[in-house]
């Protein structure tokens, strides 16, 4: 536990830093391919610096073939009385996502299946796309769309589909051993603050204060990528490594809110990623654990595809769906909080630590318990009815240290912390009662 | 699950048809043998054409022997004013089954040991039986009883023991395999609704249901006895048989009240009987399930005996002892609704379904999802919030189709309905997506 | 189960001895060695002959070393008024166990920091001990404690630490098997009624009950000694012997008190000892089942030390911790009650009547169930709806015991009382229907 301490840094400083970056990424309009998302990835490789995986339009992967890359350059519409709607330079969720290019003039009857609007909050424009299917179209809110006059409307649309890459941006933190945890997240949405920014953000910093660690025993991967597409990818570069390698993965979204943790459990449920989770959330208060979900989800929906089911979930705030401006212009800086960042990058710092600390520990005396008084352990006095949280956490590692269980299984035996469990097992080895198994 | 649709019957009609066979069955007088049996099961196979397996009075059936036949004709009492009781002619459960002849005259105090009422339902005729101890007596209203004048009885009891047989009808609807699934219901008492007529009405109008299907994976045998020496008999002729092909069974009993499903487990709990009717009903709304019991139940008791252990279970409704006026008078027309019993056939017709459909299907792409866009399987306009049910579905079964689970693993690990699961494999077979394991 | 009968001993009797005996030990100041422990050991020996063992002062037991023996003669403190406080012949709590001799002049700052007091509980005298520190100190009612006036106290403490041993009573009812269940307690706390009194008085009154069976098919071993230490000394003598033979065990503590039953599971929680507990614990009523837990315990923390792991539970009253005046004067006559005490003999009796029990039936019928009426096990008469309670256990013995289960099992999965079915499995055993497991 004791090397995961990092240099410190107080919050309010990391919350300023972290808004100044979110000020810079927000305004770019973001696509799964294209200068939008080259411009994110290279602000985000200030904190972290990246290695680039490439692939070009046209490839395979897996069941998937790589589309072409898309540049979006302006769009609105025209009412008949000259009015600009949907104006994408105001905007950039008023575009469909890789909406083809086009120009003309339709009646508001020819106009409307290519408008998208949420009526359940109408004052939002949402967020949609059209990736794989080649068509194009506008995004208002209810509202602005139940108002438009009846008429002839002019829609323009300068947009360029052309032959691209996806791009994955990738980082690496060696540790003393090629086992790895993976962090994951996705930059692929436009103008959205916790359902994009907030992945990223928290990501990155993490990667900082891990890279602070003098020593690590685990290697640290992390990847930015566009969601679903770019996870495709990734692994068909990356999987075989990972099941080589990887010990625990992480999905970081939607993880800005100021609600409390969620924990989407990895497919197999009882991993690694997912029980360093479980304890740290146990520790840290009110949470939710969720079961693993194929359809509502982000990419470890790919990475615990059947061939792969690696051990990787997702820690988020609210999470998806369960906020009601998701997917959304209401998902915007108001809704989120730069401290909320910075709660849930030390949550999954603590993770992080917790898989650090997660060594198989032998108590060295097994008949009986030592006689801890007599090595300064334990309190000299006999009879004292309160309760010692550290004495506590010593006992049950005396007791549960016979060589079968982990420190995260002695965790969820005992109900003591971790990170007790952790500190008192160091002084434990210390004073000789305890060894790792090697 | 398409191949288990079968031709439409409005309800009505059927509730109809089910009160016209009720209204000729209600009258006779059933026992465990003799005419009023006999004349029962020719009824009964007027729906469902049953071969017979005969056993002898006085044949040894495992630790059984099977009784004499028993013909009742008339049996009433007269007391001093010359006023009758019980008369077995206005309600044959007044005769205690198996009643051996007597005529004479006794005080009432002589008399009483033979009379029987139930005083927490002072209006109801009990029903009771001796099958194995020569005795005979009356049932009356505990209401009656009380006001039974003292004074000198005249006791009337024209009946019959003779060697004769136990008598099983079958019916077997063969399909593609020789693996079994089993419905099993009795026919032995007197004049009861719920506790007797739901069982052969429902049984044997599923069975026309599953006839009316082209083709069947699993072969269906439906078997009609007398309770507990019926089954005893059965499993004599039929235990090894089942041994080998029995791959689900289901004792149909009580299934005729308004009130919610009860499922009582099979012994072993976890047999594909249990987990079918499990999903079915988890799927149809608010019920009960029960663990299996040896001493109150029905003949699910000689299924599960330890020796044959049998994956038997029973979908009932409100179910025996839970009712009031279970094994009395009270449990009559009025009691049951014949809509009620056209839910219970639906509702073990779709636990047939269930174990149709329960293949094992592997998906095609096990790295990644598989790209349903492009196939015309899923919508083409990303982003969209909204849960689309055969969307979710499809993509639990394309995860957790890997070989490893039937399609109810499925269903219970995706909380998705099995209806939906089963249709949605079809369609991503169809596609290529999916494949059955051989 | 019947030749787990002893004789009939009243309740007023058995609770009027008790308190005899509880009046005669409760004055003495016992500690973990010296003439008052002796001298307590040997008034329990009048009930229970023990055996002694014997292990000297400086000798090594496994982490630990046998402490030099205490005598305490007198101590007390006058302040600068002449009053006494904190008299030793008083109340023997007043003295800190293992008191090292001091005489001497102190001011009241100076002679704080050996003065313990309980302040959320003002008029209780704590109890506190320094075993392996060498230390004095005095513990006093908070309420005294603070009105101490300032200014120069005379200390006196007269004890001797000098050459001795720890000392373990032991005794032995031999059985027909050398498979053992262990019953130990502990006699190293001064003048408290239920931690301490309440455990060697119920223990070595059941194995008053125990002698009195004519056959066992257990060895019951019953100890007592002091605790911690002893334990650790005990298991240096014992400790091969029980891994050998050590079925079932049971550390005697806290049973004096009127509230429910608590009971501690093992380190594994699922041993013999546990679940003859569990069971005998759901048949009496509410009681609570609390997790193995080594750092707040008695010397189950020994038994279950991670290189012994026996099968050792504690069945307790509110147990230690759980109630107000745990380790204080307040701990006293009035807080227990020797009808509790009776209480926890018998429920201990029933726990080895349990286990005693605890044999593998076969059926000899496992095709269908025998045919009870005839044996005139079972009503003649059919069709009766009441519950019958022994009828209802014969037949979950006749259905469970297919040799895979032991008779705990049956209870368990069954729900039935553990006493009607060892009494019914005798029964059907007599009729030829149950067979034993050799």
């Amino acid at each position: 536990m004791k090397k995961m301490e990092s240099a410190p840094v107080t919050t309010a400083a990391m919350a300023e830093e972290l808004e100044r970056y979110f000020d810079r990424l927000w305004p770019i309009c973001r696509s799964i391919t294209g200068p939008g998302y080259r411009e994110s990835l290279d602000i985000i490789s200030e904190i972290m610096p990246t290695e680039r995986l490439r692939f070009p339009s046209g490839s395979k992967v897996f069941d998937w073939t790589v589309p072409p890359e898309w540049e979006a350059r302006d769009a609105f519409i025209i009412d008949p009385s000259g009015r600009k709607h949907a104006a994408f330079k105001e905007n950039n969720l008023h575009l469909v996502g890789y909406s083809v290019p086009f120009k003309g003039r339709l009646t508001l009857d020819e106009l409307r299946p290519h408008l998208h609007s949420a009526p359940e909050l109408p004052e939002a424009i949402p967020y949609r796309t059209s990736y794989y299917e080649k068509q194009w179209g506008f995004c208002l809110s209810h509202a602005e769309l139940k108002n438009l006059p009846e008429g002839d409307y002019e829609v323009f649309i300068d947009t360029a589909l052309q032959p691209g890459q996806v791009e994955v941006g990738e980082a690496v933190l060696p540790g003393e051993t090629d086992a790895e945890v993976l962090f994951s997240t996705y930059l692929c949405h436009p103008s959205m603050a916790n359902n994009e920014l907030s992945g990223p953000l928290v990501m990155t910093f993490l990667y900082r204060l891990l890279a602070a660690i003098p020593r690590r025993r685990y290697t640290y991967r992390f990847a930015v990528m566009p969601e679903t597409i770019g996870a495709v990818c990734y692994l068909s570069a990356r999987g075989q490594h990972f099941k080589e390698h990887l010990s625990a993965g992480y999905q970081v979204t939607c993880v800005g809110d100021a609600g409390d943790f969620t924990f989407k459990l990895s497919r197999r449920g009882d991993t690694l990623a997912d029980r360093a989770a479980r304890i740290v959330l146990r520790d840290l208060g009110p949470h939710k654990i969720v079961p693993f979900d194929p359809y509502v989800g982000s990419d470890e929906r790919q990475y615990c595809s059947p061939g792969f089911n690696f051990p990787v979930g997702s820690l988020m705030r609210t999470g998806y769906l369960g906020y009601e401006g998701y997917h959304t212009s209401l998902d915007n800086k108001n809704f989120i909080s730069f401290e909320a960042l910075c709660g849930s990058i030390e949550a999954y710092r603590k993770i992080a630590a917790a898989i650090e600390a997660n060594y198989n520990w032998t108590n060295t005396v097994q008949y009986c318990e030592p006689q801890l008084g007599s090595r300064g352990l334990y309190t000299s006095i006999g009879g004292q009815t309160a309760v010692e949280d550290r004495g506590r956490a010593m006992m049950w590692m005396l007791n549960l240290a016979d060589g079968s269980r982990d420190l995260l299984t002695v965790a969820e035996q005992s109900l003591q912390p971790i990170e007790t469990l952790a500190s008192v097992a160091e002084d434990l080895a210390e004073a000789g009662l305890l060894r790792r198994r090697s």
